[in-house]
């Protein structure tokens, strides 16, 4: 017999002799075991496949857990959710609350970045049950006597229940002699309203029986991160096209002196495209030519010659030392570094010599070239994962990661993760974690949408989205609602780009600079997290023909540009990355909803926090070119207030402040003036 | 490392030696386990809870198997489903095929009543690859020797695969060596033609390598029933009332008589209200009077008396001899017995004195009434299930079961299951199916959704419904689709009973003859197994006055009825079994679709095959006192037919014979003539 059934044995009524339970109980092991789980718990949300995957929270953020809670029959019930952060042996407990239709809620919040748990427990309660009949009986006049005797067997029952601290098992005797002085007495109306009072309710929710306790089969896990994986703003660059001269390769050096440019715009992670030496096989010329001319610095991605690989630097970049400095430096303008990890190899890599075994060979003994169908890169060759590479090229790619990790970087953004195993991503994660359990890992895969949530499931914090090609009402109403609402808001998490070195979206190209800031306002507003490639605050558009990639693009040569030049959107950016880190609204992606706005140019929506406490509305123009109004709603319901009601408004963007007065309002944007309007709204 | 990682290895490449490999691979079982992986396979369904509840088919029912299906990278992929009906050891392979955004299926029907299973396996399809990749560049006109020489690798490899029968396996070698032949006279045209040759291409699906093989993680339980679990016609009585006289207790020899007459209206299932001795102790009397007076026959839910309990019968109904030649005659009519499993006892029920520890004692010595709140149940006491109760009462329940099953009986309609412990019902069901299969259980639950669908989960093959009250276009359309389409599609067979000897619906109270053959109408066309109580035929509906109960209920007293007495609807339910049992497409629950009717008291819908060669339109008004009529769409797109195309029309309860032209038909239905109308067509 089960623990669980040797105890609601010894509940509620005096068990009688049984030969046959002991017996018989023992051969039945599957009787045993299904017996234990009287009352039902199923349908666990969030819960990601089963339990086979980790859902995802910051520390801090709330986890609100639901399940279906239910026993046979018509008796009172009670749950609690149970949850251990990384580290703790023993489980705290909360309480939780019914819902309706057989549907239980409660809400924690982990505070430690790492690995926690939470599990539920579900109890029929016969205290409740006693309370709920004893009560009807006595306010229909009936005689109670029956039920007080009961009820004091509830109490004795308590006792031994083995539950609550020995100051409440103490209170719990007290309570017993002051019921048996009642009873001696004859105080019928007494005891009842002893059983009764909120005290003994209390205490006996701590040292009552739990009958029939069942307890949910797995134990979910969740990932606690810090909170960065969850809400930053990134700033993407070529370290070499810093110098401010086309002729200079520019250093880490040159990088730090645009330091006090990116921390006045109010990013917080500096990305850096890749750092390792470049190989001169098969060189990239200047636009993706196939032959580089003397020169030509090729492509970063591109990686590893004479000078080493992955654990190596460009040494026109600088020194270990000058990195150090660099990442040094960053930190104290508030500024993360994150580094570009891409698995390829130029044919000059050194790995290609130490470990053929690494690489797909042909049958005259070349190697297949790396292809992203219809992209092929001719300078680079793909390592693979399995045959004679496995385990060997993926612990030389996890000493990689925990190299630079001991060089202080904790974020890698990963270069097309898709085209490597999954299950490589999922041991690859985990055993950096052990090291470094605030490694913040992004996805960069454009690929097809299950494959993207995959990614995710095993470990990415952040992932690249479609985002950057959503642009109508509609598309981006969807694909918000999908991200914020759906299964996927649990484990997964966007970065929005609004650009990178391989995407120069046409509506950017199109648009001019109201698109680019429709865009940034867009990015900043509706991603946790969001990013954009240098050059995005100067407007710069220009494609090659009929692509949307970026002409004469730093992947393949030096670039220097004037980063305060006019017609810059410095000023939207610090905007609204002071937006983001001042509204605690903001911290949460999945604080979104969409309001009605009578236009289908012009996107309306809400940021706030679950208490309304941190309330803003974003009304942004979707058209570049035409000034766009209509009528909105404000959702006064979901602040309590009645159609006709009054909010307080701060027009954040203008510093305008006023009160709307009633749900119907009209706005109005010029987008050679503003696109966009911020709103901060007060009761 | 794991096999599948060895298999790898072995494949596409030569592997180069590597040390590292055997040596840390057996450090790291994480790494080998999630390696076996490479194939995501996720998203299966049917699954339910992730595989803790097994999917329900019937023998012969088609059972699709869905999954999220893909690889990391542009690679080819393959998938087979893996089934294994009752008692079999080896899996039986069907390959899926892609539908779209890498969801694969497969359709099996299994064929055995008892336990079967599914998984589903998912490799990489070098072959595949290799095909599309050589096709591609000679198409492009490049040349393919290297490629000829892997394409002669792939069948090498193949021959070592250890797959594929001894035929094939000769076939492979005998292809190697005219490859060789080719490959050595130079003819590289001759080598790509073999190579792709539809013979090679399905050779190699049985003897090429299946690289980085994936095997799901579960393998999923289908619970596979007969075929009346999901399909029948049932007709219940009370045995005591088919004597014809109002003063004599009816016999099992008296039920003989009446058989013809069911076996004519079409039923095949007959279920018996509880046939066994009835308490005296707080004998309800008629009406459900508290008190019993002389000759009152009582409750025969009030189970068990001096003459025993659950595994006698009621001397006035026959002997054991009498019962075991009811159900021979039955089965002679085509007729199954069901009988009522409902497990209170009377006060004067043997287990009370044998088995004290099986009921809930109050500290007054007494046992504490039935209560199934608003409803109070004076004349029978609750066992339990847990304490001093368990396992003893579990077996004894279990071998009451088995008892009658040893009588001929098979399918047991189950009172008031919500109100026992559901892990008794999980465990109680599979202990009967271990002896016999083919046991149907009827969980006859009105309760919250989620309740009704767990019992259906631990093992019911069907479930009462909300049906009886379920009466608009809007309720009927909502709830059909909830069961026809949602996840409980899977595992609950709902029963339509149009009425039971607890509800007579206000519909029916109301809506004289006309609703009678409406509710008949919608519950044999809408339910795959459905029921009517007897009277119904005789649009039997005096209530109790505003109660949805009847008025001189059988329940308390014997009534005689003439069975054939002006105003039955017998000839309605005769045509409606024969509709039934003469139409493939009625045979599936799920097989309905609802079309578009532009009147909102007329309900319009079909039933057809998934190869539509069986197709079914019931046009039903749902208003029994007017006339009602409308246009509506014929599905002509389900038949792959234009908007103006034709079909072949039968009108089945008429018998006329005509065409339809184009999508926009209109009907007329008096509810006076007849209140549907069911139409055969084929195009």
């Amino acid at each position: 017999m089960s623990d669980v059934i040797e105890k609601a044995k010894t509940t509620a009524a005096p068990p009688k002799s049984n030969p046959s339970v002991a017996k018989a109980g023992a051969a039945d092991e599957v009787l045993s075991k299904l017996a234990a789980d009287r009352v039902v718990i199923e349908g666990v949300a969030p819960e990601i496949d089963g339990g086979r995957f980790a859902v995802k929270r910051f520390a801090g953020e709330d986890l609100t857990v639901e399940a279906d809670i239910f026993a046979d029959g018509h008796d009172k019930i009670d749950a609690a959710l149970l949850y251990r952060e990384t580290g703790e042996s023993e489980w705290r407990e909360v309480p939780m609350a019914f819902v309706e239709n057989d549907r239980w809620g409660a809400t924690v919040a982990f505070s430690k970045n790492g690995p926690a748990h939470f599990t539920i427990i579900a109890w029929r309660d016969l205290n409740a049950l006693w309370r709920y009949e004893a009560k009807k009986k006595r306010d229909a006049g009936l005689d109670i006597t029956l039920e007080l005797v009961e009820g004091l067997g509830l109490v004795k029952d308590a006792i031994s229940s083995e539950r609550g601290t020995p100051e409440e098992v103490q209170a719990t005797q007290a309570l017993l002699k002051r019921l048996e002085g009642l009873s001696a007495s004859g105080d019928k109306d007494g005891q009842y309203e002893l059983l009764t009072a909120y005290e003994t309710v209390d205490l006996l929710y701590c040292t009552g029986v739990r009958t029939n306790l069942s307890r949910y089969e797995r134990q979910v896990p969740v990932w606690v991160d810090r909170e960065r994986a969850a809400f930053s703003a990134w700033y993407e660059l070529f370290p070499r096209s810093q110098s401010g001269d086309v002729n200079r390769h520019g250093t880490f050096a040159d990088v730090e002196k645009r330091l006090p440019d990116i921390k006045e715009m109010g990013f917080d992670v500096l990305y850096l495209l890749p750092i390792h030496p470049i190989g001169v096989t098969n060189r990239k010329g200047k636009n993706n030519s196939l032959k580089a001319l003397e020169g030509d610095v090729g492509s970063p991605y591109a990686i590893g010659g004479i000078e080493g690989g992955h654990d190596a630097i460009h040494p026109e970049l600088g020194t270990f030392a000058d990195f150090a400095h660099l990442v040094k430096a960053a930190e104290a303008h508030g500024l993360e570094i994150a580094i570009d990890f891409a698995i390829q190899c130029s044919p000059d890599h050194p790995w290609i010599k130490e470990h053929p075994e690494w690489f797909d060979w042909r049958p005259d003994g070349t190697i297949k070239f790396a292809e992203n169908p219809p992209k092929k890169y001719e300078d680079i060759v793909n390592v693979h994962f399995y045959r004679g590479a496995i385990p060997s090229i993926w612990y030389a790619l996890r000493d990689a990661f925990l190299f630079w990790i001991e060089k202080g970087v904790k974020i890698f953004r990963v270069d097309n993760p898709h085209t490597k195993p999954f299950p490589f991503w999922e041991w690859v994660i985990e055993e950096v974690r052990k090291v470094e359990p605030g490694a913040i890992f992004l996805a960069e895969a454009f690929t097809r949408p299950k494959m993207m949530k995959r990614l995710a499931k095993v470990g990415y914090n952040q992932s690249y989205s479609y985002f950057t090609w959503r642009n109508s009402k509609a598309e981006l109403t969807e694909y918000l609602e999908e991200l914020t609402t759906e299964e996927c808001a649990d484990y997964m998490r966007p970065n929005f780009f609004v650009n990178t070195p391989d995407i120069n979206p046409v509506f950017l190209q199109t648009s001019g600079r109201p698109g680019f800031r429709i865009r940034l306002a867009l990015a900043a507003t509706l991603g946790g997290n969001y990013g954009v490639y240098s050059g995005f605050e100067l407007c710069e558009y220009k494609p090659v023909k009929g692509k949307e990639e970026y002409l004469d693009s730093e992947k393949y040569e030096i670039r220097a540009f004037d980063w305060k030049r006019e017609g810059n959107i410095r000023e939207d950016i610090a905007f609204f990355n002071r937006v983001r880190n001042e509204n605690a609204a903001m911290k949460s992606f999945t604080s979104l909803a969409f309001f009605k706005f009578w236009n289908d140019n012009v996107l309306y929506y809400a940021k706030r926090t679950p208490d309304r406490s941190s309330y803003l509305l974003f009304i942004v123009s979707l058209n570049p070119f035409d000034p766009q109004g209509g009528h909105f709603e404000v959702p006064l319901w979901e602040l309590g207030l009645p159609d006709n009601g009054s909010v307080k408004v701060e027009a954040l963007a203008t510093g305008q402040s006023f009160r709307w007065h009633g749900k119907i309002q009209h706005w109005w944007l010029n987008p050679l003036e503003r696109p966009y309007a911020v709103f901060r709204i007060t009761p």
